[in-house]
């Protein structure tokens, strides 16, 4: 990947304004602005090979110099995010690293045996949710932020 | 709490020599040694509220300046770590801060509606784990190291 600083943990829940406040209060610092993913047009959000229209409600957090807290609340189209919230409930969803160059690192970990489950962009960068679950027991994000 | 950064990522593993070599091929890093939580009589450790004679292995990786992600494989005595393996599968179990004065902050935490399941000691240090799973979705440890 090219490095090995986790800059994010993903939380899925079902309520982000209950959750952000909850996060707030334990960290003793203001409930931050609650945002939401790209509009499809600039996404282009696939999950599983096909598009589709998802979106995700988010609030972030810092817990450390690299860090932070990301807290996701998706709608009901097909995502990975869905997905997990429906299948496994509220919880940790993935943790992510910064990487660079974004076609080549998801093909070197697909070469490894790993399957990109979901991928979007944002202006100014894109991410990739890799399954990891049977080794790592866990789903990666890899973001990648234009210079 | 007194801290936002989060120091620790724990996650529980059926097979801790399988997933540190699968976490040390994805960091590029050697497979670290496999570790064991304290002896009983030292680690002293309580699961709801109970004495238990539970014992973890545990591997380390560094993911950042002040965070490792923490592979724990438990014995089968009663403790929250097989309690979680067994119910919700292998994944990510906590996130932990390092604080400074368990009682007051534990209490602080109970205060706040807050559950302690777990608490133990090693050499140099004690944890708690606080289940905050109905408000912060996960469960929370707390770390404090001697000076």
């Amino acid at each position: 990947m090219g490095t090995n600083v986790v800059t994010q943990i993903g939380i899925l829940v079902n309520n982000i304004d209950e959750a952000a406040q909850a996060y707030a209060d334990l960290l003793g610092v203001e409930k931050p602005e609650i945002c939401i993913t790209a509009a499809p047009e600039i996404a282009s959000t696939k999950y599983l090979g096909k598009s589709t229209l998802a979106r995700s409600k988010q609030a972030f957090f810092k817990v450390g110099p690299n860090i932070d807290i990301e807290l996701l609340e998706p709608d009901h189209e097909p995502s990975t995010w869905r997905h997990d919230l429906d299948t496994y409930g509220e919880g940790i969803h993935h943790i992510a690293f910064n990487i660079n160059g974004m076609t080549k690192v998801v093909d070197a970990l697909t070469q490894k045996g790993f399957k990109e489950i979901q991928k979007g962009e944002w202006i100014g960068g894109r991410y990739s949710y890799i399954d990891a679950k049977e080794t790592l027991k866990l789903t990666l994000e890899l973001l990648e932020f234009d210079k």
